[in-house]
């Protein structure tokens, strides 16, 4: 759906900022709370905390993130689920949400009603406030940006530091072709499994799968360390070769390492247990520079997704 | 002086994202702290809150809140300031930011590098943290939006509901001719008087002018009343008319409503000596509809400022 309109009574235009917010609280319902709580007042207002805070913020834009043919609810999953997925890369819960619209007038109402109710339904789904935002006017631009707070699940926040040597190097799911088979809208955020993750002791450093596992990795690997991968052990999604697995990106999928002195069959044995439908892969371990295996993938020849190139 | 640049040397684009990042760190220096607490990480950390959270998210966006005129410092104060004075009107304490920024390869790095060290030098003076951010991509684009999390300062959150039939309303500093005068990129958002309001059992509703106090005001009504301004006590600034004071918007002063049992002039004396430079002023009261005085200017004539139209 083309989310703009030539007819100025089928815009946002025709109603103006006051109806527009009105009409967002009534597309939301129950996901956005009265204000405080919600949309009508300075700020929102949330309770305090439980223990320490998460915060990140992603976005999604027009003729970047998502075109003509991408369904506006599926614009608006999207845009809640990466975010999610970097909360879940912390092994946090999320809280509450703020979005920030950038629209031109002539965006059509049908479709900002589509998007609406579609990330009230994904807010519901998964337990999110959304508890404010703002809409700004800017010509030829329909932009979404959301700010996600989370907060620790348990005593520990697990980040990208803290890999080290000889740790082993472990994924959820399967890489590669998230573009081509849709995965990157139908994604499940690993929300709970980065919650069990940060339990683990010996998991020592999260993080997800978002540009690519070959650009991604290097932010989890140890000084003087390389990330020496077996190529037939990667997860790949039907018809991903081994460099569209590394490359491709848009998995939404958490890689890990796990302390190398862990016991990984008895650690596989409780990931099982726990996410009977989520595949957990070990693909390699964190090798010195000077001793890096013959037979494991060189990363240096695969770049991921590049920003701004 | 424009954001873009032909010459691509010049541009973020001969960068790329991962520099642009490293880069943008050391321009905001100790603003913003080590991963996980600061840029880095999948989210950003934050300590537990102390009381009540209140998040607020406002925009600039280039060509509708700033143009090549606008020295890119200006641009990044305006933006923080803008999110202040929605924490201030909550009597809330701003304590971390996260900028969601999205722009066209051809931005001129040199811009960029004013603009975050204008935010820089004024979250350092706000003590506000700069936890986060996204950087993303879109042709013809420069916006930055910004999402303030601030806390309760005590006891108490002010919000614009509360006030009753025959309160007073108050409003701080003056009013009009912000855009004409520099107003809108020079104020300093009343952080410390909300906080002052918040403890004062007198004021019931709080709030602040951003689109006019016409159009403002009427958020802070109760129901059945109307607000009966008295136009010749409306503190203006210096070449604005009432018209002006009422509509022109982007004033960033508070409106609040005083209870009509306070002794007003006990009231007056201590703001005078808490805050002897910001000017405080008594506009009229909250007047039933019926038993509306015949000499009370009528804001049904006026309307601030119109989004989306």
């Amino acid at each position: 759906m083309n989310p703009f309109t030539r007819n100025r009574r089928e815009s946002v235009a025709a109603w103006g900022e006051a109806k527009l917010i009105t009409v967002i609280r009534r597309w939301l319902g129950d996901v956005s709370p009265r204000a405080p709580f919600g949309i009508g007042d300075d700020c929102a207002v949330l309770r305090p905390s439980r223990g320490r805070q998460l915060i990140t913020v992603d976005p999604v834009i027009y003729g970047r993130h998502f075109d003509d043919r991408v369904p506006p609810r599926a614009v608006a999953e999207k845009l809640l689920k990466r975010n999610l997925s970097d909360i879940a890369a912390m092994g946090g819960r999320p809280v509450a949400a703020v979005l920030a619209l950038t629209l031109d007038a002539r965006v059509n109402r049908r479709w900002l009603e589509k998007f609406y109710r579609g990330l009230a339904a994904s807010a519901r789904r998964f337990r999110v406030t959304i508890a404010g935002g703002d809409i700004a006017q800017a010509d030829g631009v329909l932009a979404a940006s959301l700010t996600l707070l989370g907060e620790a699940a348990g005593p520990r926040v697990l980040t990208r530091t803290g890999a080290r040597m000889g740790d082993w190097i472990f994924v959820t799911g399967m890489l590669g072709g998230s573009l081509h088979s849709g995965h990157h809208f139908r994604f499940t955020p690993r929300l709970a499994e980065g919650r069990w993750l940060a339990r683990q002791r010996a998991v020592r450093a999260l993080m997800d799968v978002s540009d690519g596992l070959a650009k991604d990795l290097h932010a989890l690997t140890p000084r003087g360390a390389a990330p020496a991968l077996d190529a037939s052990a990667l997860p790949r999604r039907a018809g991903a070769d081994v460099r569209a697995a590394l490359t491709d990106g848009e998995d939404y999928e958490l890689v890990f390492a796990l302390a190398r002195s862990a016991d990984q069959a008895a650690f596989l044995r409780r990931w099982r247990r726990a996410f009977p439908r989520t595949p957990l892969t070990c693909i390699g371990r964190f090798a010195a520079k000077g001793k890096f295996p013959a037979d494991a993938l060189n990363l240096a020849d695969c770049r991921g997704y590049e920003h701004l190139r």
